[in-house]
Formats: structure tokens, C-alpha cells, sequence
């Protein structure tokens, strides 16, 4: 396989997993990962360096981090939320960190007990993480910006405060931007706006897009993300990662539905959906009280159609 | 309210109900539509006058209308497969007539046993009944296209195929045009494209989009649409409304987050979906063992996020 035309990113393993209290065996969680680098995926958010006190789930983050290292094919990369979590990764060997803030002000303090500001500080002391060993020199650096859409919180969030936030991930030496729509509050031409603003201030550094589904327009969002240019997205399988603050709701949009409509819409990303079923498998087996979501699974694919992905690999 | 900026059509009782096995009684299916009426849903499409040997649901079509039109507030729309129909349809006091069939051949062969030529056919004998009497010189109908973005049995439809039927109706004499993904299988692009087009050949007669979410695409395309200037879309209470031929897939587009994704672009609805809570739990306790989907119900409207449709009524 050539380069995908779009990178569809597995968040399953950590957002997905952020709030689900049964504690998955790190080998079931590297049976999944292996299931979904098999599947194609190019890229894998593996696990969250947060301290086991706060998120028991992943206290076994350098452990699944090291095995899905040796994992042929996927980029893998972790979430921090601060220095201390970075440089354990880095010490796991990572070499993709994503750092995330809220551009909400009450979101963040209650997420992370900071201020936007002091969390940017935090970001700077990650970033100089690069500077001391030779091998964390070229270490990626995602800034991710959480309720970018909106929060449960303070409610809506101006867009140009986003579009500030990124401008300040850039100028402290981000390689990559990540707007979140955390609690699935955004529309199609909030997205198409606030994207084609960051795709245009990022200056060829990849933008990525991380949506929720809890109000059902996660789908619809990509499509406007599409528009403004966006080439990157995560996903979870099906849908894994419910929102605390919307009980019964659905949480990130839907790996499975996301390849189809990335791929009827004429953009290879690179994964095999019949392989991705045994991803799904083993994540409906490990968590039989979490409710999994999705269509194209279900329905199959359409008549006569056949996704950009596997026609190249008939080739 | 004034006039709502984008129509909504509710075809639970319609589409939802043609697959329900389970009778419906009739007082049930009028209390369901004068709830749905007292939401603010402007137009239903209320039943289907085809013989009761094809489909046994719609044995109570004449007095399922009947009933509905004295409801105060919503246009009354109903399906007829044919000129026997549509007389039925008339006789019961309806002056808004949906007439279908499929671009496809193959799937209009299935379905009403003609060819599309014989099927044009008989539109014309549709047409012709409004010069029968005087009181039905102006009855509107509208000219639906099935499996206009593909088909089951044939795979794909070739979209100038869908724009001859556009030009055969309304060279008929069709004061609408409907396009419908009966079974899922369009994506956004496909959308956009092809209601571009008949918006522009419909030369300001209404286009309305009939989209299932099968797939799951069912609210990317809605937006599509709208970019390509749709401002009418069919959807059902819940979803209702699954398909024969992928079992266990979800149906039409699901009204409430339709409302849901078409306030949140600004456009007032007219519908009160608090309101609407109490047309899906009239539906819900009739067919206890249909699945219903949804999620804007179950997550809530976003924290600070009023309505255009309620702002203007607070007003």
C-alpha cells in the first residue's frame, strides 16, 4: 500500500478506554492493537501517561506502549498531560506525543487543575524534553486542543479563542494541531470554518480532527472537515468511549462508518473493513457491558462498490 | 412561526410503518401524527394508498387520512403506487399526492411490476385525474425517484439516468421532485453532485431529499444537500423504518437529530423537539419491538445552544 490519502487514527485504546472501569489485560489490549494495525490502520493512540491514581485503566501505559512498538506498520503515539507523562513515554520508547489543553478555561481547571496558561507552560516544558537525550530530538509533538466546539461547562466556545490557542501550540513548537469536538456539540459549517481557519494558520503541519458522536452529526462533521481540507482523523472501534456528562449517549464517531465514508467518498485510507472486524471482535469480547455502535458492519457494503483501498491492493 | 427556512417531512407513519408486521390501529396512528403535528412538524406524509393484499399496514389508508386531515397546522401528504391509488387517495380529501418509482429497472420491477417507461405511464394517468374534477384542478404532486444513488439488485445508477427522470416528471407535470437513497448507499459527494443539478433543472419547484442511514451516512448527506441548496428532507420518529435487505440496519434518517443538525446550521425547523418527545414514546409503546434510534434526545441540547426555532417563539 501506497500512502493513504487520508490517516484514519485508532483512539479506541485510550479515549475509548478512558472511562470504562473493568481494567482490560495489557496482552488483550496489544491483541487489539495487533488487530488493528492488521486491519491497515496507519496510526494508533495507544495509551494516556496519566498517573494510575487518576485513570487506574491505563497504569499499564509504559507496558502497552513498549509491546505496540514492536507491532509491524502503525505509528504509534500516546496522549500526555503533563511533562512527568511525556518523559515516561519517551522513556517507553514513543516518539509521537500528543499534549492536550482545553480552550475552555473551566474545562481545563476541572481536567487538569490548571489555567490555559499554565497549561501552555506545561507544553513548553514537554517540548524541552526534545532537548536532553539525542534520540528525543526529532520526537513529534501533536498540540491537541479539547472543547474546541464547546463545553459542558462554560458552554459555547468563541472560535477565535481556538484560533489563538493554535497560533500559540505553533509558535512554542508544535508539529501538529488536533480541534476536538469533546463533548459533541459542533455542526457541519462550525467545523467547515473553524478547520479552514487552522488548515490555513498550520502552513502544511497537519491538522487532525477528533469527533464525537454524542449528538449523531459526528459523520456529517468529517465531511465538512473534508471540505476545509482536513486529511486526518481519529476513530474508535465501534464507537468505543461514552461521554460521563451524557449517560447512555455514544462517544468517538465510529471507526468502521468513518473508513466507508472516507472511502466512498474516493479516499484510500489504507484499511481492509472485513479484517477490521476482528478488531471489533476482540474489543466486544474484552467489554461485554459497553455498548458498541455502528452500520456498515451490519449492512455491508453496497452493491458494486468497491472501497479505493482494496481495488489498489487487487491491483 | 412564520414560515419555517427548511421543511421536514415526518414518514414514520409512511415508510416507518411499511415493514412493521404488527398492526398499527388506526386511533394509535392518528394519536402518533397529532403529536407529531403538535410539535411543529409542518408536513406528513400519512400513509400509503396501495392495495391491502401488498401491504396489510395500510388496509386503514382512507380513514388513517381522513382523521389527519382534520389535524390543525401540518400539510397532509400520502404515497400512491398508481392512478387507482391516487383516486382513493383524492376521494378521501388528500390534494397532495406522492407518486414513486425507481430509477433502477430492475428494483422498479420488484417493486410495482412495471418498467420506469410503463411507470412514467402511469403517472400521466395520475396527472390526468386532476382535470376529473374541478375540486382537484390543483393538487399538488410530487415526482419521487427511488434508488436514485444505487440499488440492491442493480448496483449502481447512473446519475444522468436520475436526471432523465428529473426532465420525464416534470415535462409530465410533477410540481415536485423527490430523490431518495432508499437503501443507503450514497455518500456526500454523490449528494451534492446530483442535487445540484435537479435543483437547477427544477428551476425553483421544491426538491426534497429522502435519505435512509443505513450506512450511517444519513446526516453527512442532509448536510450535502443542504449545500446544494435543498431545503426539504422526509425523516421518521426514531428512525423507524429498517430495510429488508440488511437486517438489524437502522432506517430513514431519524427526525429529532435531523432537527437537531438543522437548527444548529441556524435554520428554523418550526419543530419543539421536547414536544416531539411525545410522538416517539406514542411510537414506542405501539411497536415495542422495533428499534429506535436517536441520540439528540438521549445527549441533550448543547449547553448555551437555543434553537433558532425556540428563540423565535420566545420572541
Amino acid at each position: 500500500m501506497k500512502q493513504p490519502d487520508v490517516i484514519v487514527r485508532e483512539v479506541g485504546l485510550r479515549d475509548g478506554l478512558q472511562l470504562v472501569k473493568t481494567f482490560v489485560p495489557t496482552e488483550t489490549k496489544l491483541a487489539w492493537a495487533r488487530a488493528v494495525a492488521a486491519a491497515g490502520v496507519p496510526e494508533i493512540e495507544i495509551t494516556n501517561f496519566v498517573p494510575p491514581k487518576v485513570i487506574a485503566q491505563f497504569a499499564d501505559a509504559a507496558d502497552v506502549a513498549r509491546g505496540a512498538l514492536s507491532i509491524p506498520g502503525p505509528k504509534i503515539v500516546a496522549l500526555a498531560p503533563n511533562r512527568k507523562g511525556a518523559e515516561n513515554m519517551l522513556l517507553a520508547g514513543v516518539r509521537n506525543v500528543n499534549f492536550v489543553l482545553s480552550v475552555s478555561e473551566e474545562h481545563n481547571l476541572a481536567n487538569v487543575r490548571k489555567t490555559v496558561d499554565q497549561s501552555f507552560a506545561e507544553f513548553e516544558n514537554v517540548v524541552a524534553l526534545r532537548a536532553e537525550r539525542p534520540e528525543w530530538k526529532n520526537v513529534r509533538i501533536q498540540g491537541c486542543l479539547a472543547t474546541s466546539f464547546g463545553c459542558t461547562i462554560r458552554g459555547k466556545v468563541d472560535p477565535n479563542d481556538v484560533l489563538r490557542c493554535v497560533d500559540r501550540y505553533l509558535a512554542l513548537g508544535a508539529d501538529e494541531i488536533l480541534l476536538a469536538d469533546t463533548v459533541g456539540y459542533a455542526a457541519p459549517s462550525e467545523i467547515s470554518n473553524l478547520f479552514h481557519h487552522t488548515v490555513a494558520i498550520a502552513a502544511g503541519k497537519p491538522v487532525y480532527a477528533h469527533f464525537h458522536d454524542t449528538r449523531g452529526l459526528g459523520l456529517a462533521n468529517v465531511y465538512a472537515a473534508l471540505e476545509a481540507g482536513v486529511r486526518a482523523f481519529d476513530a474508535s472501534t465501534g464507537g468505543l468511549g461514552g461521554c460521563p456528562f451524557a449517560p447512555g449517549a455514544s462517544g468517538n464517531i465510529v471507526m468502521e462508518d468513518l473508513v466507508f465514508l472516507l472511502e466512498k467518498e474516493g479516499l484510500k485510507t489504507g484499511v481492509d473493513l472485513d479484517k477490521y472486524r476482528a478488531a471489533r471482535s476482540i474489543a466486544e469480547t474484552a467489554l461485554p457491558d459497553e455498548k458498541f455502535y455502528g452500520t456498515i458492519l451490519k449492512a455491508g457494503l453496497p452493491k458494486g462498490f468497491t472501497p479505493p483501498t482494496l481495488a489498489e491492493a487487487a491491483e
